[in-house]
């Protein structure tokens, strides 16, 4: 089965086009707080699995997909990398699709080696990893290559969420367009390529919720690419911002927020938190979708 | 003492402005080759070490500094990342500067924790790390913060060696500048507003080998900023081609080769090959600055 077969498999069993994203952010929650673990990493990266269990757990029948991010557990040393290693078995052991965002980019050899160590059979192994293109086609051909022959999927950064993204995102190139619909369109090229029979090839692309006019124009470029979207919630993007984004059948896309459900309380409540703050999530994308 | 400063006098004390590249390749060598191990990451890890820190060994006096590649370590899984902790507290206590290419970027908190990682005090601390402007300025800016603040360097991806570079890096924006022209710019700014009294800022750019003339015209436009030369030997990039990158001190510059030197020999003699190897790319950096 394809990532994106699986993946809309996994839409339609959950009516859910959330992507819960796992951020592990310890001076953010009493429970994982460094000061309680004298700073010790290996007692607060065991804290972090905890937490993010109990919230697995709490959301795993409302949630399209999980999302950690790499950088939060490299921040933690060795001990952040096994807690991710347990926290990628552990969603894996539910069967639920999982995308690495650990936006890596190299050229040849390199690019293979991030490719096998996310895309291939190790403890990181993911289903989908998220890649940057700045490298160009050389860099991307690695990751494109593993994706395809083991079935998993790749979302290429297009236009991220930040303010910054205009830097050099948004620059205007001599043939009028600008610099991300040129990646859009290499992306296409590459989705094409991949697609075989299938609409949704396994080529995606990361397009910030908090640029709504460039998401749809990206949605009509982009016909054969799942969207993974960011910047919902906490960085401003709404359901009504979003819902261009699907398509007529409302797949096609998966709207991440982290902090916005895995952080709402600072008690022994934040399981439960997190699962009502999912399930506001889905039921708003679900009606903004409905009411196209 | 500032990184570059670091950089210089140890510049000064070998006369040798290589970069070693840090790139395991376990399978291109019978020692660390994995059949040797029931491919047991555990076992090619320890092998990886063993290897490297032979290599270190042999060749500590030659260098300028040392860049292990994240990719290759994070291939091998969690014993990879311990080999690379371990290699990393090799070259501290030896007092070499160091810099992990990992070519992180993200935008804000995540670009924080991947500054953190890297630039901070955990196991993964190095001197300097190369980043990806791709997010733009707010991606850019926790990285520039905590090299500020820590005393760190930091190598932003402007023009790579790879055939692919062209693909976006060298489009032409409408204002006539080429994007790496326009990501160089930014590069500037940040380092005149970072150099303080000094020639040379925390923030340096990536520029490859095998682009002679962009490298000359990238010289002129980047006087603050040190280079990062990857692409010479194995990729093609020669002493003449790099020669132009050296200010009139011979400074402001380092040229990065990896198995060209770490993988000159099935034998035994592999760090003994690596030396050689090693003193002759010394040597002919140096003569073709003293050519000029």
């Amino acid at each position: 089965m394809t990532f994106s077969q699986r993946l809309f498999e996994r839409i339609h069993q959950t009516n859910s086009r959330v992507c819960l994203g796992i951020d592990p952010r310890p001076e953010a929650h009493p429970l994982t707080h460094p000061d309680r673990f004298d700073d010790d990493p290996a007692q607060v990266a065991k804290a972090v699995v905890y937490y993010f269990r109990a919230i697995i757990e709490a959301t795993q029948d409302l949630v399209a997909c999980y999302k950690p991010q790499a950088a939060f557990f490299e921040a933690l040393g060795i001990p952040g990398l096994i807690a991710l290693a347990q926290i990628i078995a552990d969603i894996k052991a539910r069967d639920i699709p999982l995308i690495l965002d650990a936006k890596r980019g190299d050229i040849g050899s390199t690019a293979d080696a991030y490719a096998r160590s996310y895309l291939g059979d190790g403890v990181f192994s993911s289903d989908a990893l998220t890649v940057n293109p700045y490298l160009g086609s050389d860099g991307l051909k690695p990751f494109v290559d593993i994706a395809v022959k083991k079935d998993r999927g790749l979302f290429v950064l297009v236009k991220t969420s930040n303010p910054g993204s205009q830097d050099f995102q948004d620059v205007v190139t001599n043939d009028g367009r600008k610099l991300y619909e040129l990646v859009a369109d290499q992306i296409n090229n590459l989705a094409e390529q991949t697609r075989g029979e299938a609409k949704y090839s396994p080529i995606g692309a990361v397009v910030g919720a908090t640029h709504p006019l460039e998401l749809s124009a990206l949605r009509q470029r982009l016909p054969h690419s799942i969207f993974l979207v960011p910047g919902y919630g906490a960085q401003g993007g709404t359901a009504t911002d979003v819902a261009a984004t699907f398509d007529n059948a409302g797949l096609g896309a998966i709207v991440n927020s982290s902090r916005g459900l895995t952080y709402q309380s600072q008690g022994d409540d934040f399981a439960q938190q997190a699962q009502e703050a999912t399930i506001a999530m889905r039921d708003a994308l679900n009606q903004a979708i409905a009411g196209r």
